[in-house]
């Protein structure tokens, strides 16, 4: 078909007025779709074979999809691949499909084939009939725009489809979860330096031990997540190394020199993003492993987050019978049958985050180890477990923050009380007095049930003035965050 | 109220014909809900402070909370606590609930109060304000139900949520699952009844192998799948355990004596299950044992199905350049670049399916170990874990089954040239000739490429009378499945 | 050879008194291996091949292979295929496998062979030559009696090494570990008894809840492991099939008719344990569920001692600034710095134990997944994991006990302070006054530090006569176990 | 004590010429220890109260320990607060540990208090004891040396331990891990290297796809291992970080201003490693996530390895019923049953060595989840964990590679004659004649048991020119690894 014959692209909106279904095919035959749907025949097979469960392959992977049909009509066509009009007409249902206009349209589910290729071809096929459509053909004829042949030109779902993934996680950790991860660290930041004076009791063991400040113990609750924040953006490291170009098995067979470089630059300019094309197609296609590794800096998180949301709920345990050092805000009754209790929910709901990452984590690991020559058919759940943790920890963070921490309150009175009835202040005279004596004036207090003070005094070791002058909570934090 | 002034109970269809909202109370103040919908303040505040992900409390606990709020109902009702009318009110929209009908009216997340309360609550809001429509009443004036103090009568979260968990977790068991998967055992032993002649290469390590048949083969993986019904079936006892009527810590604080026992014994009536009353409250309320040990019997079924869907991926390889030995249902083409490529999608479902099973199984245990004291607060956690792995396995199992096993066939040629070249037939003649000569025969037709036969008669320890004589491999593969 | 010229047994005494080495041979050739062991060829290979880190096969694998070869001995030899002088060497050398006295000759790594074969090798090779010594012969001869056509006769390495994988759990699991566990919960219930009268507050969420009991608290723990006690018992079930006379795919070739039968029954009568053969031999070789499931069973176990563990630290914490419901015994010093300091160690120590059984269990789950065709190569892997796993949690049941749980006491005073002081008794209003009334109630007298009475009293609801008729921790804490 | 009093240091040997039991003491009280150790009562302490199971603190931990003891020590005395003899004393203790000459000083269990308190205790009883020998004191005084005030000055549990666990951790990835793994990638580097040019099927879903190079396969295991090294090396930046210097709760009580960087410093030093002190001690004492993310380094490694291992033993299988396409070296016979067979048993090693690594690091991210305010309590079950998993990888690798990958052959003809029958060769048609056409030409191929070329001519729509020119293997692998 001549240039001068190049159908043109009419300003069509999105949707097919139509009921009942049409035939579509492909190599094995036709298949009746629903009239209203873009996809082809084995979308439709792929629905009827895989009605498994509630799981749908997360529409983040075809947002990211679109960039990849769009880089590859792009490069296609500036290699003279692909005529003009067949690129402009793939482009604009690609920028459809980033923006996801099209999502009722990619219905399939997570457990399907292990490299994701029905979903790679529900792409091909919702593309090629929004660009027949477009383009004023019939849908359901593959012409004059294939699946196979114009939408895929170039591509296998063996690579293309892990390159969705890295895109689709890469949004996922840059959009939803460092933004909702900072806000929160930042918060814990602030109200920390707001309370790095008010000295408090430490506890080791669950043990009463030697003071530091409310703000020290919240610094280090704010360096763990600073700490997890840049595990993850060092994970991004893998995921911006791109399989496209090796198709099939790594070799790029059927791609044209160049292909690999040439999309993985388009993806990175159209993304913003600084993808590259993976040096190593065999390994790309072969293993998850960068998969693997972005999520266990979200298992860090979750590690980091459960630690400091357990920490939280104890703090603010009671209101008469718990340690009773924070308030956290009441946010909803807590009980439907003791009237004015109220729980510490969003500690508990991140906590349950938590450990769902962490299973989920264990769920990518397993599914890591199972790839077999050239392609590891563990894709889909991989992608799904990945994007589900980091969707429940940035919702998470957020909530957390907004209606946990933000509005946690410190209780002065009882943080000074436990200070002064503290016995392991004892540790400060430790230097002077030596180990053993130190320890015996605090195991004479414990035993009596009277004060350091009382104790030491009655021990003969210490006078008052020595005393007073060596246990001095404030004396004892420190300053800063670095130890001595 | 006395009864001759009770209300009637009217006729009304599902739904609220209203826009807009209505004010809904609790004991923290009044908030404002959609007012097309039963749910009252705890469910609004809940929804607000959970928006967390995608994942929903499974609808499968409400159907069950049902049940438990009608058998409150009418123990409450036959110990004279709760007037008729009001119980017949609470029946019906117990009913509805049981259903389904009042699905929609279900929102909550699941990372919520790890108890279950707001999703307990939930229940008692919609059940309420149900009733008070069937009653006449004005919705959100908790009058003449009230959630808490009528429907919630006798009752906390902390008992209530658990026995739900039981009674759901039970139905999808023995609803969906058990079905599911004897369906599979039961096409699986048919076609091993069927190739219990067909002698194939055993292969142990992947490496060749002494005969058996393929009917033992598949019967072995029948047998695995027997054993794990069987585990399964016998994780039930704990979860026909239910809590209700231990209320707020198991003491059973607010609810008359007997309720435990009452309650229990309605909700076997109810649901035709053999459940009973948890001997010991403070284990059935602290602990999720029974949800744990339940999933252990889902991980087991994995593990079976896991091996099972590998071992069929691998004897289909191919067509040309594996292994060949059975021949799976053409599909759906496999891939969107090598035309004419067909694969063992369904296996590769199923591997996933049991990976992320394990996964699941994972954040369950680790959930059931995070109690603290009278409650364990990561109920949600398990619960949608335990339903999801219960869905996916059976779904999984009904597709595995109907598009790969059923359609599965042997390839007769192949399985029979195997065992004619196979060296390690020469194990008959171990008890002949002893251990170590025989090992010579089969190192040498390893190494030089002949037959057995070619390599034991020019070993000079065999004549071909007695060659022929024992290497039968029709007499080597036994009889059954019991070995020797 | 004729009975006539039987060689006779010897009493020679365990040992070879020789330096230097000995050649030893398999099919492979000749080995040299120390002149003072046992071992052959093969053992030697392995040693040489597998040298991986420090872990080796538990002796308690070759003490139940004792047993194996021992039945097989007696079976063969009634059967007229191994003559009574061969048997009674080989019996002996297996009794002494059995004690224990040639566990220096067993020397092999767990990271080997996935079958175990070289472990059965290293027990066919030892008690060959063993039986050789006995009767007179020279070692490395493998005359008169021979590894693999005497002391293997009639066996696989992929029948009798899961055979006597399920012989070593089942003598850990009756002689270690369900001892230790019931000596624990004996102690447990026995406090729990002493216990049953003194009130104590309950605690949900954490938070302040209703009364309860410390002896019904503790029940709650106990009643767990009862639970987990009967789960492990249970799970023998799987353990006692037998899968010795499958011999190596699972077909029996190469053993007489009913040497399956037998030789269960024989390993039955030598251990006093109900062994059976596995009905399904293609199963018993091809997976490992039964041990999967074993190991689910002490996970089960590791999870309430988890908590229980976890509780008792929390409710002994402080001792000035913690809960300090609890006294747990004075073990040693805590602190290298802080004089005086005592910590929970056993409470710590299981609660990494349990951990670390969560961790060995998820590698026993995995590997359980890994079998191929006639056989599940990661034997060595689950055996290893399911028996450290027993091992600690027996040692860690006893020590726990011993040195935490039978000399914990509780704090009366402190217990009684927080019952006194606690607002969440107001629940015992809310049937009288309305949940609504009682939650203001409780609210104002958290939010103004006042006793619930004050704030009872203040609201006008509730009158002193009242307030003190309802208000009675003693009354809310119901009977027993059972709840209402 | 002035200087000029100084004990003088004697040469001593190591070794304590006692029999029977000595007293020494501790705050609570005397206890008897072994004459002939240098261990005090702490130690023995510990030894009575955790005989559980028989894992032992890695004897790494104690060499680490040494540098700790010996920085501090050197620092102490800087800073005037510590007598130069009783640094030199200690010095020469910590020496001595550090090149292991004390082990059998250090035996007490994994499985003690959870901040590994009682080895740091074991540590600096034997330094004191073994200083107090080497300047002629008596053994149980704890002078002139003593383990609390000297050896432990300024110094906790809590930062110190922490400290050993990095360095111990540093030390194993450097010293045995990564030289082992690169030992390992180099191999097969120079093998992929040597057999770039060795066309092969690839294989796809297990199915037969388009060919690439034997060369091009184990450069993508290499890939993957390349980029598990740099991940491991990565993982070290956190390790770095070391707590000491934050004493017992972060804030650096009784340590002097600075001597968190100054032994530090010294640390890095005299390791040679560049260890600098951690900026947040709240951080570095209350979490354990440096570890956890080592750990999540070395299961990325397991993952990578057990997909290698898996790929080496299908492709050798066989030798006449599997894929047969690699030659594994013969190490020794396979099978007590089955004459002359030889199993890919160093692979099988290598998978179970993968997920035991698994298993410990779910151990490893579950402990790290479990810290509680200023101390995360589960740090033996981390190091022991992290330790093991390393020294199982590296001996795995170093075995593996010399007992497997360095003797594989490849078998050229069996490689050559799957490429040659393989149907997706069609693949390169596409292009040419549309994927459609394409599929049909194959399908039909398969159905008819015929050559694809065959096919190709039959379907009319290519001639053998084209086919001849389209279809040739080698023009189907691209160049290099990078794809297209």
């Amino acid at each position: 078909m001549a240039l001068s014959e190049a159908p043109t692209l009419r300003a069509v909106p999105i949707g097919i007025d139509a009921t009942g279904t049409r035939q579509e095919f492909d190599s094995m035959g036709t298949v009746a779709v629903p009239a209203d749907r873009y996809w082809g025949a084995q979308t439709e097979r792929s629905l009827h074979h895989f009605d498994i469960g509630g799981d749908r392959m997360p529409k983040a992977v075809y947002h990211a999809y679109g960039y990849v049909k769009k880089a590859c009509a792009l490069v296609n066509a500036a290699a003279g691949r692909l005529p003009d009009w067949k690129r402009d007409a793939i482009i604009q249902a690609a920028d459809e499909t980033i923006a996801g206009k099209l999502d009722d349209h990619f219905p399939l589910y997570v457990w399907q084939t292990g490299s994701g290729t029905q979903s790679n071809m529900n792409v091909n096929e919702v593309l090629s009939n929004r660009a027949i459509q477009l383009l004023g053909g019939t849908l359901g004829t593959q012409h004059p725009v294939g699946p196979n042949d114009d939408v895929n030109m170039g591509q296998s779902s063996n690579d293309t489809f892990p390159t969705a993934m890295h895109i689709a996680t890469i949004f996922a950790i840059d959009d939803q979860l460092l933004p909702a991860v900072t806000r929160l660290v930042e918060i814990i930041e602030k109200k920390a330096d707001g309370w790095m004076d008010v000295v408090k009791i430490g506890r080791t063991h669950l043990e009463d031990a030697v003071p530091l400040t409310v703000g020290q113990e919240w610094h280090g609750w704010a360096g763990q997540i600073r700490a997890c924040i840049a595990a993850i953006e060092a994970s991004r490291a893998g995921l911006y190394e791109l399989a496209v170009g090796g198709t099939a098995v790594g070799t790029g067979l059927n791609a044209p020199a160049g292909f690999s470089r040439d999309v993985a630059a388009k993806i990175a300019e159209l993304t913003g993003k600084p993808f590259v094309t993976a040096p190593n197609k065999f390994m790309a296609q072969g293993s998850l492993d960068a998969m693997v590794r972005a999520s266990a800096g979200l298992r860090g998180l979750a590690i980091a987050l459960m630690k400091i949301a357990n920490d939280m709920r104890w703090l603010a345990s009671g209101p008469r019978c718990g340690l009773g050092e924070l308030k956290l805000p009441d946010n909803e009754p807590g009980s439907s049958i003791m009237p004015g209790k109220v729980n510490p929910t969003q500690c508990e709901a991140m906590v349950m985050i938590a450990i769902q990452v962490l299973g989920n984590d264990s769920a990518v690991a397993f599914g890591g180890s199972q790839g077999n020559f050239e392609l590891n058919a563990m894709r889909p759940l991989l992608i799904n477990n990945v994007l589900h943790s980091i969707r429940i920890l940035a919702d998470g963070c957020d909530r957390f923050r907004e209606f946990s921490v933000e509005g946690t309150e410190i209780e002065r009175e009882k943080i000074s009380a436990y200070v002064a009835g503290s016995v392991m202040l004892v540790t400060a005279l430790s230097p002077v007095i030596g180990y053993q004596n130190a320890a015996h004036i605090a195991e004479k207090a414990i035993a009596d049930g009277t004060t350091l003070k009382e104790a030491a005094l009655a021990s003969g070791k210490v006078d008052e003035a020595l005393f007073d002058k060596v246990i001095v909570p404030l004396n004892m934090v420190g300053k800063g965050l670095a130890g001595a």
